[in-house]
């Protein structure tokens, strides 16, 4: 119980189903004196946001959401924030099919069994749509980590299935174009994978399946420093962070599992007097940030529902078969990108703070 | 700062420098009434100790652990239980040499950076041999996920550079023959693998070098209903416990990374009266265990500490080499096997507790 | 920062000023499946609102609670439960002539000094409008106590001023009669001292001026076994949840203060096979509940909001004399029963699942 | 469960029971390079330790403190910090007898019936004997804000049974003689009233009784802004630590209890520019520290072990006798001086590194 927060000292803690009334969450720990306004957070919310285009969900939902407390006069009071995105245009009717039956790789299972009650509906709880909240969290950190310390957190789809991004588009990750990434519906940065993903899709929806993907995050301008061994290491609350976003099954700091076969020489990034000569680590050395940039990407599992018919049981254990109508993204993973680059900002910025207290 | 505490109502704090006076713990949350003896500890730290054989350091290390209170007439009371293992065998003029430079791959930039100090004697608080306390807190709570739930935790060395185990000895892992991983110093279920990787290490430790690996670990017989969602789901808790291990640069639940290639009808398990037909999800539904097996894979960078001379800085950022002397495992995954099933037993045993709270 | 939230299995966060948009919360950890509507929360809101009476500020609010998530078809699911009370009669140019100096005995000085901006309409986040939402919380934990474990929390006003409630009374707080504390907007047991509380009050608010108070909180069928010493002690969480409300100065647990007065053989609650013979410890001993009824008093400063001119300084200290406007009690302490039975209530909620945690 | 730590960035986590091999603590938080020995904590641990007057206990306890980690050539270094004191001159064998029994006033009880197990050598766990490691740990919070801040935390006896403190020593907190008040064994201002006490003392030990005790504690020189509301308030979490204390039933804030019969214009400490007039509040608006001096009291029951038979149970609830025999302080409140120090500092120093955080 009370698994619904975050941080330590920029605590970010969430309520709401996707049926329900509404999605909250109050941010704590913001930094007084900081100009923020709804404009701030709607950007990375609409990034994230079903778009009605024909990659992801038909589902419209506006996410309009509100700052009720924290903010006086434009500018944050060092308390508490809270915000609400009421929720709208729920066809709560398309899932009574599944009220009795659990959808395979959804939560519907471990819910019914661990709280004996769910709210069925479009997956309650355990919805991806709770993520909106994290990401209107995250844009707020996102804010003071930019203007405060010039920090910018950005993510790119790296692979879709076996489609992957160029290799010269990951190479130097710190050349990346975002504004290329960000005015695609895939966030993508390169332009000839686009109409791959796009066919990818298109044929996913035919046949009624879905895919796996993966994104990888970047945080520049990070400083040396952020990290608290032995067990509140930067990477660590990364990858706490990171893998607690729904449908991620993998997480990765740098090289990731690359480094199984590489040798010590190899691996170890080299320093000289100007600077690290290659970034294998990911910017985390010992748990504590390096001063270059902090690279992470994710592994996120095909979406659960699809269209194909498959074999489950009801909640009497009965064999029953279930396809799973609704509007379903073919891909999690594409809209999941403005979600990871959220969660590595909350967790830079709750880090920030805990260094700030230790210095002098 | 103070970030050497790890659980919510299982509460494992650490101390201890590599080559300081002591190392300790604190566990808290033990449930009582457990019988408990120095030599439940005892045998797992034996397995994380250099044994002397050639595959490891040749640090000879006692770690006789040595428990201080909370238990009373050999049974645990429900007091905070104190544990201790007194440094010995330290060589620390070996280290003279890094005081004022830094070692690439290593912690001693970061620290250095982030505290303006840092014991630099074999890695002071960074060095692996921190992890000596995890395993004997890990050993408290397999001793009562055993005894109490029947919940086993192991873990076995599943490739080492580009040397895998092979596929039979994975396909099954409940079928896994762990006396078989426990009478050999690689932790491998393959007797064929054995040789290579032997023969793999004594090639490294001629040329000086090191090599990644990667580990796998399995918890049986766990119930369903552990996790807290949304944050505090098994599946984050556990990738932060596993991230947090010294040297460690990925981790995986189930399939991990082999999910962005997958689609949905390949990932999903299907259920049956009789049960799932598969474990992709490793045992992780919507951040709650499902009843299967749990399934966690690590992927651990190359020894940092190596003979070949490499680029590096000192403390006034001129360029110097540096050849890191001293006694060290070339693959340093060989003996994280068991603080791998430490963490992942640590974060069981802490939200089963959590999970009881809620029942009636 | 980040000080919103409070409890460890059972949560508690809030947001919201007294004259924002709106007040939230967010109750985490909620056991599920228990029965739970609005109307269940509204009944503790309803005491602690104003009421027009003249007891109390003039100020109308509805203090209306919505449910926002958590509950499904009028059962509590376990997750995380969102509650909202929109603000509404603010009259904030009542507050213009505050906007630049500070009322003694509030938190203008220390909010300002501290954020560096502050939100003073009503006092903004120090307003004890704040607390609408513990009592919502606490609404909530009152019903599951109750419902689960026969627990039951009751407050009522002991004393304000030189005024006492009648020894009778007190004496044996197991036979005090609720009903009858509960149909006086004194929340006074003692028919005899309304008349004379409300005389008290005429006068003060005659002439501008407040008082304080005394309130007693009992916990009745508490069972033994909630504390977790030797920090988490039962005292020390209820002594910090009390401490936390709104102008309390001052926390006892049984006899209190009167403690250093007594000696060994007074104090001391002998044991008989029929039970403790006294209850001067008030129900708890080593921070452990002992089976007892739970006995707390606190004491509330008067209310700083007077009419009675005052010296003072502005934004710039200069000096400036200050007579604050607006509707307020003239005792803060009536209205504060219902929250000190709130705030009991949250921390027995806590420590009893963490009680549950630990049992077979 | 796990409730032996407290703090959030300077967190203090302790083990250990009266007769068992040793008493430890983890010290987490403590930030870098602050010169650091084992002297700076035995001052502190010596004015707590019975000193063979006939005042305190007759027992002999070396109370020699170890620093294990965290510090290296002499200074700290950002690390957690391992204490450890070993146990002496155990005579466990003056417990045997109330092995079966509870010792009326005592943890006994609660111990036994929340664990089904106890340690009742010395009351194991509950003994004041754990407070050791809350002083060692304190030496450093007051080190730490002292040399960096200025900031001094000091305490007094101000009451015996009925002998309190003249008021002339009470009446300018700021102007205490430090001194005066650690040169006698009641760490008493008044010399007029150290006769007394004495007197006190000696009558409670003939009849075999004990007795009561009030503690005044000071922080001068905090700065404006500590504390965090509306939960994480200074006094709320001074009230917890000082309510953690063993035998403290009552923790007041400035005028405490008095505050019940104030008004408004008597309790309102008005401000002009040279600061504020009066400090009733003790040095704490809204929760957040006002610049005044902090100042708390704590009240203390008598002693529990009395050489005067009284009325308990056995283990079976059978009706037995008890006499407690041993060593014990006729007045507890004497030895916990140092301890009431220690906790303010730790709270403090906490909050100061969270203000820390917020600051530019």
């Amino acid at each position: 119980m009370a698994g619904n927060t975050i941080g330590t000292l920029f605590k970010v803690t969430t309520f709401g189903e996707s049926h329900g009334e509404a999605l909250g969450c109050i941010v704590d720990g913001v930094p007084p004196n900081m100009a923020l306004c709804e404009e701030d957070l709607q950007i990375d919310l609409d990034r994230r946001r079903p778009n009605g285009s024909r990659y992801t969900t038909a589902r419209r939902e506006e996410d309009k959401v509100q700052i009720l407390s924290g903010v006086f006069e434009g500018k944050t009071t060092g308390t508490s924030i809270g915000l609400l995105i009421k929720n709208s245009d729920q066809r709560s009717q398309d899932y009574d099919q599944i009220k009795d039956r659990f959808r395979p790789n959804h939560a519907d299972y471990t819910y019914q069994h661990k709280y004996g009650i769910r709210d069925y509906r479009g997956g309650g709880r355990a919805s991806a749509r709770e993520t909106a909240m994290r990401v209107a969290a995250g844009a707020i950190a996102k804010k003071y980590l930019k203007e405060q310390f010039g920090i910018k957190v950005n993510a790119f789809l790296s692979q879709m299935g076996s489609i992957k991004v160029a290799p010269q588009y990951t190479a130097n990750l710190e050349k990346m174009d975002w504004q290329q990434v960000n005015n695609n519906p895939f966030f993508c940065p390169d332009e000839k994978a686009i109409p791959q993903f796009d066919e990818l899709i298109r044929n996913l929806k035919k046949e009624g399946n879905s895919i796996g993907a993966k994104i990888t995050v970047i945080a520049e301008n990070v400083p040396v420093g952020l990290g608290e061994p032995v067990f509140d290491r930067l990477d660590a609350d990364l990858a706490h962070a990171l893998m607690s976003i729904n449908a991620v099954k993998g997480v990765e700091i740098g090289d990731g599992f690359d480094v199984i076969e590489q040798t010590g020489t190899q691996h170890r990034d080299e320093i000289t007097p100007q600077g690290f000569k290659s970034n294998h680590a990911g910017g985390i050395l010992g748990g504590i940030s390096s001063g270059q940039p902090i690279i992470a990407h994710i592994a996120l599992k095909p979406t659960s529902s699809i269209a194909i018919s498959g074999d489950t049981v009801d909640i009497n254990n009965q064999a029953v078969e279930i396809v799973t109508k609704g509007r379903h993204d073919p891909c999690v993973g594409i809209r999941a990108v403005p979600i990871a680059e959220a969660m590595m900002a909350i967790v830079l910025l709750d880090h920030l703070l805990r260094f700030k207290a230790q210095c002098k």
